[in-house]
Protein backbone atom coordinates (compact mmCIF):
# COMPACT_ATOMS: atom_id res chain seq x y z
CA UNK A 1 0.00 0.00 0.00
CA UNK A 2 1.31 3.13 -1.04
CA UNK A 3 1.72 6.58 1.20
CA UNK A 4 -0.74 8.63 -1.05
CA UNK A 5 -3.48 5.70 -0.45
CA UNK A 6 -2.90 5.62 3.06
CA UNK A 7 -3.40 9.22 3.33
CA UNK A 8 -6.49 8.83 1.49
CA UNK A 9 -7.20 5.87 4.17
CA UNK A 10 -6.72 8.67 6.82
CA UNK A 11 -8.83 11.33 5.56
CA UNK A 12 -12.09 8.77 4.65
CA UNK A 13 -11.67 7.54 8.17
CA UNK A 14 -11.76 11.16 9.84
CA UNK A 15 -14.96 12.37 7.44
CA UNK A 16 -16.42 8.97 8.24
CA UNK A 17 -16.56 9.32 12.04
CA UNK A 18 -16.85 12.94 12.10
CA UNK A 19 -20.35 13.24 13.55
CA UNK A 20 -19.83 10.81 16.17
CA UNK A 21 -19.32 13.42 18.85
CA UNK A 22 -21.95 15.16 17.73
CA UNK A 23 -23.70 12.43 18.23
CA UNK A 24 -22.47 11.90 21.79
CA UNK A 25 -22.82 15.25 22.51
CA UNK A 26 -26.62 15.03 21.88
CA UNK A 27 -27.04 11.66 23.95
CA UNK A 28 -25.00 13.53 27.27
CA UNK A 29 -26.20 16.69 27.04
CA UNK A 30 -29.40 15.65 25.93
CA UNK A 31 -29.75 19.22 24.07
CA UNK A 32 -30.73 18.97 19.81
CA UNK A 33 -31.71 23.04 20.01
CA UNK A 34 -28.59 24.29 17.91
CA UNK A 35 -27.84 21.21 15.44
CA UNK A 36 -28.93 22.13 12.03
CA UNK A 37 -31.58 19.19 11.02
CA UNK A 38 -31.04 20.51 7.15
CA UNK A 39 -27.32 20.01 7.74
CA UNK A 40 -27.62 16.70 8.95
CA UNK A 41 -30.40 15.95 6.15
CA UNK A 42 -28.60 17.09 3.56
CA UNK A 43 -25.32 15.11 4.16
CA UNK A 44 -27.14 11.96 4.83
CA UNK A 45 -28.45 11.61 1.06
CA UNK A 46 -25.04 12.82 -0.26
CA UNK A 47 -23.75 10.25 1.30
CA UNK A 48 -26.40 7.85 0.50
CA UNK A 49 -25.45 8.67 -3.41
CA UNK A 50 -21.95 8.55 -3.19
CA UNK A 51 -23.00 4.91 -1.94
CA UNK A 52 -24.90 4.64 -5.29
CA UNK A 53 -21.99 5.98 -7.41
CA UNK A 54 -19.49 3.57 -4.89
CA UNK A 55 -21.70 0.87 -6.05
CA UNK A 56 -21.45 1.86 -9.64
CA UNK A 57 -17.79 2.02 -9.93
CA UNK A 58 -17.67 -1.12 -7.57
CA UNK A 59 -15.58 0.72 -5.38
CA UNK A 60 -15.27 -0.35 -1.97
CA UNK A 61 -13.69 2.29 -0.22
CA UNK A 62 -16.26 4.62 -1.38
CA UNK A 63 -19.11 2.48 -0.38
CA UNK A 64 -17.95 1.42 2.92
CA UNK A 65 -16.65 5.02 4.54
CA UNK A 66 -19.85 6.60 3.30
CA UNK A 67 -22.22 4.19 4.72
CA UNK A 68 -20.90 4.21 8.05
CA UNK A 69 -21.36 8.20 7.62
CA UNK A 70 -24.18 7.81 6.41
CA UNK A 71 -25.60 5.17 9.60
CA UNK A 72 -24.28 8.04 11.80
CA UNK A 73 -25.25 10.65 10.62
CA UNK A 74 -29.05 9.17 10.48
CA UNK A 75 -28.53 8.57 14.18
CA UNK A 76 -28.22 12.50 14.71
CA UNK A 77 -30.54 12.71 12.29
CA UNK A 78 -33.26 10.18 14.70
CA UNK A 79 -31.95 12.01 17.76
CA UNK A 80 -32.71 15.60 16.44
CA UNK A 81 -36.30 14.74 15.41
CA UNK A 82 -37.37 12.70 17.68
CA UNK A 83 -38.78 13.63 21.55
CA UNK A 84 -37.04 14.68 24.21
CA UNK A 85 -38.32 11.45 26.43
CA UNK A 86 -36.97 9.04 23.89
CA UNK A 87 -33.05 10.99 24.07
CA UNK A 88 -33.38 11.05 27.89
CA UNK A 89 -34.28 6.98 27.95
CA UNK A 90 -31.06 6.46 25.76
CA UNK A 91 -29.29 8.86 28.07
CA UNK A 92 -30.11 7.08 30.81
CA UNK A 93 -29.56 3.86 29.54
CA UNK A 94 -25.86 4.77 28.53
CA UNK A 95 -25.13 6.37 31.49
CA UNK B 1 -20.16 13.66 -19.02
CA UNK B 2 -21.76 9.80 -18.23
CA UNK B 3 -24.25 9.31 -15.60
CA UNK B 4 -22.64 8.11 -13.39
CA UNK B 5 -20.28 10.72 -12.86
CA UNK B 6 -23.28 12.82 -12.80
CA UNK B 7 -24.24 11.24 -9.69
CA UNK B 8 -20.93 11.52 -8.48
CA UNK B 9 -21.01 15.49 -8.73
CA UNK B 10 -24.33 15.66 -7.04
CA UNK B 11 -22.55 13.34 -4.53
CA UNK B 12 -20.23 15.58 -4.09
CA UNK B 13 -21.71 18.85 -3.86
CA UNK B 14 -24.35 18.03 -1.15
CA UNK B 15 -21.25 16.32 1.03
CA UNK B 16 -20.07 19.65 0.39
CA UNK B 17 -22.56 22.47 0.55
CA UNK B 18 -24.72 20.07 3.61
CA UNK B 19 -22.43 22.27 6.92
CA UNK B 20 -24.30 25.81 5.36
CA UNK B 21 -27.20 25.17 6.99
CA UNK B 22 -25.70 24.98 10.30
CA UNK B 23 -23.62 27.65 9.33
CA UNK B 24 -26.73 29.85 8.62
CA UNK B 25 -28.69 28.12 11.81
CA UNK B 26 -25.69 29.37 14.12
CA UNK B 27 -26.01 32.78 13.31
CA UNK B 28 -29.19 33.01 12.73
CA UNK B 29 -30.09 31.67 16.67
CA UNK B 30 -26.70 32.92 17.90
CA UNK B 31 -27.13 29.77 19.64
CA UNK B 32 -24.23 27.19 19.33
CA UNK B 33 -24.54 24.74 22.59
CA UNK B 34 -25.71 21.38 21.21
CA UNK B 35 -23.15 22.09 18.19
CA UNK B 36 -20.22 19.51 18.65
CA UNK B 37 -16.63 21.50 18.39
CA UNK B 38 -15.29 18.02 17.79
CA UNK B 39 -16.98 16.71 15.25
CA UNK B 40 -15.85 19.81 13.27
CA UNK B 41 -12.80 19.40 14.01
CA UNK B 42 -12.20 15.91 13.45
CA UNK B 43 -14.21 16.96 9.81
CA UNK B 44 -11.92 20.11 8.98
CA UNK B 45 -8.50 17.67 9.66
CA UNK B 46 -10.16 14.88 7.79
CA UNK B 47 -11.03 17.83 4.53
CA UNK B 48 -7.90 19.04 4.45
CA UNK B 49 -6.43 15.67 4.34
CA UNK B 50 -8.69 14.70 1.26
CA UNK B 51 -7.18 18.20 -0.24
CA UNK B 52 -3.93 17.08 -0.14
CA UNK B 53 -4.62 13.65 -1.30
CA UNK B 54 -6.46 15.56 -4.38
CA UNK B 55 -2.60 17.39 -4.80
CA UNK B 56 -1.01 14.17 -4.68
CA UNK B 57 -3.80 12.21 -6.91
CA UNK B 58 -3.72 15.65 -9.40
CA UNK B 59 -7.68 15.12 -8.94
CA UNK B 60 -9.15 18.54 -9.12
CA UNK B 61 -12.81 17.53 -8.12
CA UNK B 62 -11.57 15.87 -5.30
CA UNK B 63 -9.51 18.77 -4.31
CA UNK B 64 -12.11 21.98 -5.16
CA UNK B 65 -15.19 19.80 -3.37
CA UNK B 66 -13.17 19.21 -0.01
CA UNK B 67 -11.52 22.64 0.43
CA UNK B 68 -15.31 24.45 -0.18
CA UNK B 69 -16.19 22.03 2.56
CA UNK B 70 -13.24 22.83 4.65
CA UNK B 71 -14.10 26.55 4.61
CA UNK B 72 -17.87 26.14 5.64
CA UNK B 73 -16.63 23.64 8.40
CA UNK B 74 -13.86 26.81 9.62
CA UNK B 75 -17.02 29.03 9.51
CA UNK B 76 -18.45 26.81 12.26
CA UNK B 77 -15.83 26.04 14.27
CA UNK B 78 -14.81 29.85 14.35
CA UNK B 79 -18.78 30.41 15.34
CA UNK B 80 -18.66 27.68 17.77
CA UNK B 81 -15.36 28.45 19.52
CA UNK B 82 -16.04 32.47 19.50
CA UNK B 83 -17.46 34.58 21.87
CA UNK B 84 -21.92 35.28 21.78
CA UNK B 85 -20.71 38.98 21.29
CA UNK B 86 -19.06 38.44 17.97
CA UNK B 87 -22.03 36.17 17.32
CA UNK B 88 -24.23 38.99 17.37
CA UNK B 89 -22.11 41.42 15.65
CA UNK B 90 -22.43 38.80 12.49
CA UNK B 91 -26.08 38.68 12.92
CA UNK B 92 -27.02 42.38 13.59
CA UNK B 93 -25.10 42.62 10.48
CA UNK B 94 -26.73 39.81 8.54
CA UNK B 95 -30.08 40.77 9.44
Amino acid sequence: MDSITIIGLGAALMTTISNIPQAYKIIKTKETNAVSAWSNIVLFIGLVVWVVYGFLRNDWPIIISNLISAIITAIVIFLKLTSKKVIEDIHDKVN
